[in-house]
């Protein structure tokens, strides 16, 4: 059974509290773990929400601000710890870059494994390609280049009608072409259309991760018919000037945006400390957007 | 009056478990609170244990390993981001400490405080003078430089008989000289020794920091008649040769080094994430001493 789930290690913002942690998400697709942000305690993070380091392949950083990757470090190490061999990659804003990787190869200087440092441009680019899946990176508005990510199942099979393929006795080798989309020609030439011998595939599902940025029509553009949308929602409204002087957005805010992209369901996090409960984000949110989720440390999201 | 307490912030080891975060500790004396390393998380941990940032004057690193200092550079800048003031000391062992430096000059560029670096070398010496307490550092034994702290207070003033006070009328000026362990010389010459005018003064308090290292009789002469001693005790004794190996030690070896140095009370931590309960590891210390406490996360100390 393919998965394809949100886990939500962190979604605080940069000053600390007892209620949420910086920010970290892993999406779980398949075979692979991969992370998005490291904020500080995210491997702690790991072992309590049972995620096995060993998945782990990528990390995506959106910005170098401390509660964005100052997990990093740590996480690596303790990987090296584990005796982990092979690779891993790093994709990460190009500026800055270097003194990270300086710093991280100082923290643990007997790395078993190899950190693939990808450095990106600010623009719209694939950064990944895996079987089933690709991972992009947009711009995000923020006070430091920042990126934004999404993690876009490929188009799926159709899924073949079993009883006319016998029916027909079609060839074996001929079955993959049809279910992406192909005809059948017989051996007198009659063409059976695609639409007889098959049925629609699986919608692919889509998943955006957009912190930190301001308030952006630019953003809801790049992410534009996503299903699920992570935004972040640092403040309410009454601090939408502050917000936007800090490179940050207000819930109604994000609000806009999932109405702008069109996405089926918005997830709210990178909450400030000042709000104890979050319900007061939620609603806000809601009165832009129907179908609003308040992330919260160790929520897990199915999207398949 | 006056307190002087022992929060456990974190007693694990490297590899990360659910049970324990890394290495931190904050004495908390007078106004003052004083940091022993660093772990990441120990932030987070600040603020679940109800510490109070503003009055943290001091930061003592052990040593440049992961586990012991990885959550400077995230408390460092959140210091800033509370618009702390004045200046903060971070003491450590000079090896490495350009590379920390740097790495948090980057993490966080807009500083509103100075951090005053003091680059130690790894020797017995004074690290810090405070009204009523000195901080001393000493030697440990590990695979880096690594040095352990002594947290002592000052000889106290003797308690004034005020009963004697009073009967002799002795002026107010002369008071603090008595309590100081002066006679009194009345107008007509006559002494009055000390032994009559009061009585003894309140012990003074020691708390000794070793963390991380292998057995060494060193230790045990350098904290000599500390009150309170924390020292690791990473394994169990089966794995002697593998704590030696990595410059760490057994329960009973830190038992041993407690009864060497003549202390009052043992606290043990650092464990290894492979015992799921330390139980197993306070007996084993117990065997050599008596009085032996598991440190845990949030843990308080009070030693006066």
């Amino acid at each position: 059974m393919a998965r394809f789930q949100i886990n939500i290690l962190g979604c605080g913002s940069a000053k600390p509290s007892t209620r949420h942690l910086p920010s970290c998400q892993v999406v779980d697709y398949r075979d692979r773990l991969l992370m998005i942000d490291c904020g500080e305690g995210a491997q702690q993070a790991m072992c309590r929400q049972r995620l096995n380091f060993s998945r782990l392949t990528d990390i995506f950083i959106s910005h170098l601000h401390g509660d964005h990757f100052l997990g990093l470090p740590g996480l690596l190490a303790t990987l090296s710890l584990q005796g982990r061999g092979g690779s891993i990659n790093v994709h990460l804003p190009a500026e800055g870059m270097e003194v990270l990787r300086s710093f991280v190869g100082w923290t643990c200087r007997d790395f078993g494994y190899d950190i693939r440092w990808n450095a990106l441009a600010i623009e719209q680019q694939t950064v990944l390609d895996l079987p089933g899946m690709t991972v992009e990176a947009f711009p995000l508005y923020h006070r430091v280049p920042c990126l934004g990510y999404i993690f876009r199942e490929k188009p799926k099979q159709r899924h073949l009608r079993g009883d006319m393929a016998k029916w027909l006795e079609i060839p074996v080798a001929q079955l993959r072409a049809i279910k992406e989309g192909a005809d059948y020609v017989k051996e007198d030439g009659t063409v059976v259309p695609n639409a007889l011998l098959t049925t629609d595939a699986d919608p692919s599902v889509s998943y955006a991760y957009c912190s930190d940025t301001m308030m952006d029509p630019r953003v809801a553009e790049a992410v534009k018919g996503v299903d699920t949308l992570y935004h972040e929602a640092t403040y309410l409204s009454d601090l939408e000037a502050s917000a936007r002087e800090r490179g940050h957005s207000t819930a109604q805010q994000a609000g806009i945006i999932a109405r702008m992209a069109g996405v089926r369901q918005l997830i709210i996090g990178h909450y400030s400390q000042r709000y104890r409960d979050v319900t007061v984000l939620v609603e806000e949110a809601k009165r832009e957007f129907e179908c609003v989720l308040a992330a919260d440390e160790g929520m897990k999201i199915d999207l398949l």
